[in-house]
């Protein structure tokens, strides 16, 4: 079982603060086995190291294997990583803080463990296995409770000098607008992310009084979600409508810029965000179009992420497989 | 003289709306000789062929070589450029349209000859000869009549799919603001130029009409260009400060949004607008950390260019050596 040659499967790991899941994966992106574990973040660092241990051995242990059938693990941490390092730098809702999680695992199971951030993985996973296929220039954005990005540039994952590229969501977009979890004004976050969405929303509603959206939401403004507002807007509510364009309009701005400083074959759009299909898509495009330089757009795709939840997971095999550790075919 | 081995010398070419310009350089960016000619675009296409060919030969002949003692024929172009075709497709000024010069240019010298536009060579020569050395990933700004860019990402030159990227000029500062030469509203070039520096000083003069402004451009307004403005900043001028200020904050919020993207180790600056210097230079350092994420900023240098009008010349040498053309040292 892989000695004296490559080893045939893949682990990854999505460290998340809600959830802990493994894949095991062959080299072609194939999963072949899954375990999700409840992160209880709460219950300290060395519990949540523990639960990747867990996850890791579990996805193991039910396909058969051992650890000398896996050529190495990828994880994805959320926020910032020190890849030089293999540390999780700060993972929100986590409370972890340079936790040296790739040394832990290294020593622990004796296999190669590689680690970056979630969006990333999420560039890596989709340009290798998912809708940025095929093309050298690859955008991946993700718009859920916050807006990130990954960039494949040339067929090779930038990361920038402090592994800090793709902060996308914290370009200016409104001197002075809203307040951004970041500490500044107007980020793309604070005006476009699903969190900005139900905000604006919810503060519209307050004001009005009535209307579907506070239906929705059972009478309770506090309860207007993004998920709420697409219903909403699915419905035919105004404010859930006005919230969802005007979302839309300040990402197709933020994009145009990098459409215009990037030049890229496709921007992958992930995200819970990117759930709402066409209602985002159509839109979208066209405000790309219409802030692009030239002919700029014109070989430009935008396309929805293809691999929903297995984004990360996947993202974390790709990494090991970009490493060039080697790997045997499963089938 | 070069049979049998490497090539010594490499000439860059300058190709702009006014003259052509030539260097013969040593792989190390010494210019050993340049060569001077106005372009004469009015009289037509081939006659600017003719003027290319021309001050290649100069630089060859004044230093008694032959062509065999040359290594290859970089040449920058403003404008978009077919780097697989090696064509000019539109140069500004020059009425040129689909010019196949690299071909012209190998077939008459039998040598290989290599074509950018003039930003990418911009960020070429600054990142192997001026303000980017020993650094990985450098952004490269210029800043005169309109404002592109060209990035060097973990050391290569990045140019994007149909080799357009760094359009920098074109992100969209104020929807609906003043409008752009592309057509657009609002983009970065139509309110932190050197051209929107001049206009909206002009524009603020007329409504005043009179102060140090006027008085430096004879009365004038048509007058009021930005060297005009700089000067009546530099004694003082509420309207001159002002035109710059709003520049400067402007091209911060562009160059923070670069940061963010793209965590570059350096941004150099250059074109006539840097000649300002730390009227510039101070506030934009400014500017640029008040609206990066967090730590983005810390490791972050924003230098002044350091070749000036060499620029693109050093560039379209850099071009040559970048592509692995064998080329002797000339000590």
């Amino acid at each position: 079982m892989g000695r004296g040659g490559s080893r045939t499967y893949i682990v990854g790991v999505d460290l998340g603060g809600t959830k802990v899941a493994a894949a095991l994966a062959c080299p072609d992106g194939t999963i072949v086995g899954k375990a999700l574990l409840p992160t209880d973040a709460a219950e300290g660092g060395e519990h949540v190291i523990e639960r990747v241990f867990t996850s890791i051995e579990m996805v193991i242990d039910d396909a058969n294997l051992r650890v000398g059938d896996i050529a190495g693990v990828g994880i994805g941490s959320p926020g910032p990583v020190d890849i030089e390092r293999g540390m999780v730098i700060q993972a929100p809702n986590l409370s972890w803080r340079d936790v040296p999680i790739v040394s832990l695992v290294e020593e622990r199971l004796g296999i190669p463990c590689l680690l970056d951030n979630d969006a990333n993985l999420g560039a890596l996973a989709e340009y290798r296995f998912g809708a940025g296929r095929g093309f050298e220039s690859v955008v991946y954005v993700t718009v859920s409770t916050g807006i990130g990005a990954g960039l494949i540039l040339d067929g090779r994952l930038y990361r920038g000098v402090q592994g800090r590229a793709g902060e996308l969501g914290h370009m200016v977009m409104i001197e002075d607008g809203p307040l951004c979890g970041c500490g500044s004004r107007g980020c793309l976050e604070a005006v476009a992310s699903g969190t900005a969405i139900a905000r604006q929303a919810r503060e519209r509603a307050a004001k009005v009084g009535d209307g579907i959206l506070l239906e929705l939401a059972g009478g309770d403004y506090g309860r207007i979600t993004a998920s709420v507002v697409a219903e909403a807007d699915r419905l035919g509510d105004p404010i859930a409508r006005w919230a969802i364009d005007s979302a839309i309009r300040y990402l197709g701005l933020g994009l145009s810029t990098l459409v215009n400083v990037l030049n890229p074959h496709v921007i992958v759009v992930g995200g819970g965000v990117s759930l709402l299909g066409d209602r985002l898509f159509v839109p979208l495009r066209e405000a790309i179009r219409s802030h692009t330089m030239g002919d700029l757009g014109d070989s430009l795709h935008i396309a929805p992420a293809e691999l929903g939840n297995d984004s990360c997971l996947l993202g974390a095999v790709s990494l090991v497989l970009e490493e060039g550790v080697p790997v045997r075919s499963c089938s």
